[in-house]
């Protein structure tokens, strides 16, 4: 498959089976990663396996407590669309999925936010690839992530990827047609593809 | 090739050719950035694809004086970095290059900047698979170029990426092993990958 299908194929998973994830696919993902550009080649991540189960729980209850405040804090119109797709400050996927990657970024790089950001989407598309499952989940308190893990405080909780064979039935939310989103050398001014 | 080696294979491109680049490629990178997942699904992304060599001129000129203020305000140490590189406030590639996308993000988005640059990403995966090259040009003050484009003020110019077929020499900048990045279950921890 081309990174067109694959980027096409997937779709948010929010569950897991409770098979195993093969070390050499968390392997492959996170040596995609490394690869991805950034700012003055900082490099700046790092990547942290969680296996245990006592960690995957307490980094669970230190995500809820984030999402409860997170969750009182949102406006009417988001709240339905939370509501509507059954999301809530429940975060059973953090126990659930046989594997978590925590992507942290250094906050001393400069421009270290799309830099990890780079990083995390070629991690993505590596996990579709394997034929496994995610979501990009970043933590409304990140801070308390980080204090279970003991990062130092240079580096930021950026995101977290529960990672396993899916088992989630909801299909992908839909995209915006490119012609839609695409304009020509100025803002307004629409792009005509031959093909569309 | 699969989507490791497509990461390992890719360098940053800072010279193209003057041969022009196919559209049917343009629209296939396109079409896998708005595959990206996002907050709340919001698709916080528009794309302006920059044709004109006047426009192109524009755009050099308010990146280029963005430019100028940032490379004053940096640290010596800094400075030393971007000098070994060649680099310096001259943004040749914004005219050499025969297509630019301007990648906008909608600020008013929920956590707009992680997901517009998980789009990004994409983008500089599937460039790198058409055959094409890029650099990932994060303008020092995106305001300038905003109005050259004529954006609302809701949006802002993430990213520029020139594009075309690479005519850079300059060896690919050296990745961290993944031994030295990689945590289990808290920092300082190290993973012990049995294939290390």
């Amino acid at each position: 498959m081309n990174i067109l299908e694959i980027a096409t194929n997937r779709k948010t998973s929010r569950f897991f089976k409770p098979d195993k994830v093969k070390e050499e696919d968390i392997k492959y993902i996170l040596e995609t990663a490394r690869q991805a550009p950034s700012g003055s080649n900082k490099q700046p991540w790092r990547f942290i396996i969680i296996t245990s189960l006592e960690q995957k729980k307490r980094i669970r209850a230190a995500s809820e407590k984030g999402e409860k405040i997170f969750y009182e804090s949102l406006s009417d119109e988001r709240k339905v669309w939370y509501v509507e797709r059954g999301l809530s400050p429940c975060k059973k996927l953090l126990t659930q999925a046989p594997i978590l990657i925590i992507f942290l970024g250094d906050t001393t790089a400069p421009n270290y936010k799309p830099s990890i950001w780079v990083s995390i989407a070629y991690a993505i598309l590596a996990i579709e690839e394997r034929g496994l499952g995610t979501v990009t989940y970043t933590p409304s308190n990140p801070i308390h992530v980080n204090k279970i893990v003991e990062a130092p405080t240079d580096y930021i909780v950026e995101a977290i990827l529960p990672i396993g064979y899916s088992c989630d039935s909801k299909p992908k939310e839909k995209r915006i047609d490119l012609s839609k989103l695409t304009y020509q050398n100025k803002w307004g001014n629409p792009y005509k593809f031959d093909l569309f």
